[in-house]
């Protein structure tokens, strides 16, 4: 039997990195609302992503979007980050809304255009430099929408091409994680729909290339878990985008629509290696939170992934290697759910304290009067977004 | 056998209606890319799908959007479609963009929200009488994004009685057709997510209420032309609003994505009596064009709806019921494939130009030279849009 | 907030019917294994349910299946059952094995076969006077594979006719329960695809007759508790079969693969009045135990309703409603999640002992040397499956 | 444009592998239906099956299933066949039907039945031999039913060790074929789920090994032709199982759910070099007759492939590449529907009237007497089918 107590120190090592975005304003194609105290720049956005770390200690970094958080001065912003106790993470580059990019950046049939595209991704490495992030993350937007639309194949052939001619220009420290997409906004074929092409990709690039993996991004049904396994067992899982959904990419609070599912994916992460010392692979959320409070909702999904990650980490793995190689279907079942139905809660809140940090964050934020000292003081100005 | 000649005639009375959005912009929660010639007025709109039933005969109305196309003078708006050969159609509402249903509308637990969404409503139901429209379309947005967010079973009340007021509103000629849709905006529950429910309540509301199908708007797999016999046996089947998906509401180009499924959907309608002279169903298009033409591709799409009734129309039924009858699997489907396959299109063209048509609808209307002319007139102001 | 102690009075009429055919051998179309222990009758069927019962109190019925159930003298299955503790409940009705039935039962388009399968049913009611059992289940495998085999909408209109003889033969105190099913074992169309066409059935026929909800019988994504919800408020949710799905009608023990959706399951049917005292709705369990332990199996499923009905009582549905109204989405879905990940297991296994009932209904059912007796008494004779 | 005269050549080089066990009965968990005429040993598959190849010249070789083609002495089946103008092909493994894999087998936690499993495949490899088959199949059932029952990391590596040990066991022109399948009849996890993993393992096995794509094996919505362009760039695709589904893999004909998307997968295997002379891709159908005549069915099957090609022959690529490159996104589309709506049919017909076959492959073969005789002689025995 696996206790709280032997899993307090694997604990400590946690970091989940934050999209700036997610401080932001979203929606969907028929609306974006806004709401009070949004921030209006990326120093407000990191500094609410601060908010988080402090209540939880578990979100030391905050990962970038180029153009949306652009600044003349990157190290400024670092130092910023910095004196609020987070670094700068992940460089997230975006290729789907200039109109160059129309009908694909860099899959482009027009070299023009993928030269401006690769040329992106050339910046963002020069901004990860300066920001001393380790990846860059490449979510690829191409695709079409109708059959025939475009070449599939020679599409795949310009895309190998542009991601060589990026990963060249990587640092020796630095990696790029290609993300992979079931459909959305392309409506027809997605030129990275998968993470069979992901992979295809990131090996014929080399070592520095990895997969990222977005738990939002696969067909009805997918076992994600099992990619996970794979993934980890090809030494090609470079990083999570946490997010939950019931229907498509809707990019819901991680853990809110299937926390089952959560835990088998962290269950195969700790299985595989993927949380141990030293480990490769980076934990980030990739959510909206188009109708919620945005600073608690990122607050609640920290904990969401923290609370999971001690289920997963109380399966009593020798108990359960028995059972599964006695073929007793039930009782192997009955170890992990046994885990998963755990209330770890008060155990996280008495080890919280015992760390200095709040037993319950989301109160100790609320009673802090950081909301409504930004509703108060972020008036006018225009509320960061997608530019959409 | 059913030859060509024997459906000539009933090609005669195909009507498709067209949304007045189709020819502005659209795009999806990523990007909006603008095109040149993009109508920036409810009046440009129209104008453009006037184009598309010139060239086709098969376009004789505008659905209009409130308050996307809202005017001051509607009789004005009226005497202008008509000059262009078109009259103004259904007339939709609009609970989803205005901040104050965030969390609702006419399933709102605040009574002021619930009553300004009703108002609105019955404020249509007051357009419809100056445009001389037959059919409120409600597309209800509403739904919620977490479990627990919101009341599902008062919801539910609360809706009935919304539209029972709205109902209450309605003249006599005038018919409220509630469509129904999967999911989008809202990611864990939409309050009229299915053909059940909006039976449901078109049933108790009275036989002014009817449903309306959109093509786009199931579970993956769901069998849309069982769906649509259903609806005509139970009388309940008011409209639809055709356009084509892959994956969720895409709103991609009618018969784009799978072509056999909207011969199947029109072959029910055909049996099932939706296409009879005096038939309650109205058929419209609910599309979106993000990167193709638009007006052309409003062209498209009602040229494949003719193509494919056609088709449907082809089918010998006689010959169909022996070979059900007979259990004769291979040969019933062989009977309903031989009219897939055949190949419409040239008698259609032929039938078009023995009634004063252009053969190739899209040649002639590329060839007029009004594409190039829009771009150039329709210089400066604001393209229209959703307004997301 | 709502304690264990204020829900353990409620716990006591949890009852949940178990299908005689889970205790038989069940498979996939690619092979059906054998398990030593086996029943080989239905009184050994229906020895193993009880055991079930003996150990958590919780399933006092068994479900029967005419004809793997039948039998000469019912009267006498009857009293066997009630001697170890149960009584026998839902007649399921099968007219998807008799060749007879090949391309549809009720809804075939020959008369003979239509009343061949009509008489079926009556002599299911038969029984059921017999059995005292309430419930006539009618799962209707009927459908079709290939577009144009059938006619479906004609199929609709029979399928009316037929249930409506069944129907008018039903007891004062019979029901008629009408399960619907997405696809298998047809896969083109379906003859009773989804509940809104059963809610359309029943409702024409008469308040005796209700739709019957098996969990694993939606188009994938489908919002289940809205189903439920949507309902009862109908007045037409008549029962359930749980059983759960990770892609089609996998049959797995109920809470398996999505224990969240369960619990939400659960909570619109304590929310909407379905446990409460005198509610209409039966519980059942329908599953399959292809490759693990029967019995155990069966255990282990009416202890996750059992855990998860606790769970859904324990939401506090006054803070609830009153974060609806709200509009605090965090809040509110914060109170349904701090039910759900509350563990209720060391409580129920208190309150299973306080009622002389083991603490550990598993661990008890192991150490009592059944399944070696079974073992060892049921060699020889033809194990029970379903006759594929 | 392309015409019909400038494919006629290429059409001689089509060639489809017919499976002997789609000639016995099939069907669901629920029921295998039989019928009059079916084949009880592998020589009568095989005289059923050159029937197909007599009457369309489509068909020139059987894929056999090893154990259900088992026989004495492959040599005289070799030539049983040879006799009747056709030629043994695919050999098909199982590991699925033995009790020894009711957990699993080359990926069993057991070394005996892992080496069980390997032996199976190494004895199909002999049965090659001496069948003259190139292609050994492999469809692997493997799978877990409940999280937490196998340790799916340990499972690959397992299942690599064994692949490893079967593709030492190929002689120099035979390859190994490796099948993925979303699931069923494993519900939970499945070892070989996508191509992601089925290439990932073939890779590292080497040339000689390559991946199975079966229409049927996909999530719902995933773009199937993005696959097929994939696999050919990658130099992976070895083979295709061809047949339709709506739902699951429900294994219906080819072309008979979706025919717009054959169309598709068609065309990218013409645009990818698949279909060209000296292809390494086999083609293949893996379908079941459940309701429908099987040997009707098989014809209708190859000409529905035939009839495809056809129209993806006849995609005008000159004319597509210059409107993809100018971003015409939808006449780049209408180049592309306008090959899939031409009507090959007459075409055909006349094509196969000049080379000595019937135009109508389906009339000429009911009008042989065949199935009548068949139906007569085949009198008593076991009839064929799969032994579940």
């Amino acid at each position: 039997m696996v206790t709280f107590n032997d899993i307090a120190a694997d604990l400590e090592r946690q970091a989940i990195e934050l999209p700036s975005w997610a401080f932001g304003n979203s929606g969907t194609r028929f609306k974006v609302f806004g709401t009070p105290g949004t921030p209006r720049t990326p120093e407000e956005k990191i500094a609410d992503a601060a908010q988080v770390n402090r209540y939880t200690g578990l979100a030391p970094k905050v990962a970038i979007h180029i153009p949306w958080d652009a600044v003349d001065d990157y190290a400024a912003l670092r130092s910023y980050a910095n004196d609020l106790g987070v670094e700068l993470g992940t460089v997230n580059s975006n290729t789907f809304q200039d109109d160059a990019y129309k009908f694909g950046s860099l899959t482009s049939s027009d070299p023009a255009t993928r030269r401006k595209a690769v040329d992106h991704h050339l910046e963002c490495i020069d901004v990860m430099h300066r920001t001393g992030s380790q990846d860059l993350k490449i979510w690829l937007a191409d695709g079409t929408n109708y059959p025939g639309q475009g070449d599939i194949r020679s599409r795949q052939d310009r895309l190998h091409e542009s991601l060589q001619e990026i990963y060249d220009g990587l640092g020796d420290d630095q990696r790029l994680v290609l993300e992979y997409k079931f459909f959305e906004p392309a409506f027809y074929h997605t030129d990275v729909p998968d993470w069979g092409t992901s992979y295809a990709h990131v090996s014929a690039l080399g070592p520095k290339a990895l997969t990222c993996l977005d738990t939002g991004h696969h067909a009805p049904g997918t076992n994600i878990e099992f990619i996970v396994a794979q993934l980890l067992r090809l030494g090609k899982l470079g990083s999570f985008d946490f997010n939950s959904r019931f229907y498509a990419d809707d990019d819901l609070i991680v853990g809110s629509a299937d926390p089952f599912q959560l835990f088998r994916i962290l269950f195969e992460v700790v299985r595989g290696g993927g949380y141990d010392v030293g480990s490769p692979v980076a934990f980030m959320l990739d959510q909206c939170h188009n109708i919620e409070d945005k600073i608690v909702g990122q607050l609640r999904s920290v904990l969401n992934v923290q609370e999971m990650t001690a289920r997963a980490l109380l399966v009593d793995r020798d108990a359960l290697l028995a059972a599964q190689n006695d073929n007793d279907v039930l009782g192997a079942n009955g170890i992990l759910m046994d885990a998963f139905y755990t209330d770890v809660r008060p155990h996280l809140a008495a080890w919280r304290e015992s760390r200095g940090l709040p037993a319950d964050p989301i109160a100790a934020f609320k009673a802090s009067g950081y909301q409504e000292r930004i509703v108060a003081e972020r008036a006018g100005g225009v509320q960061a977004g997608w530019g959409a």
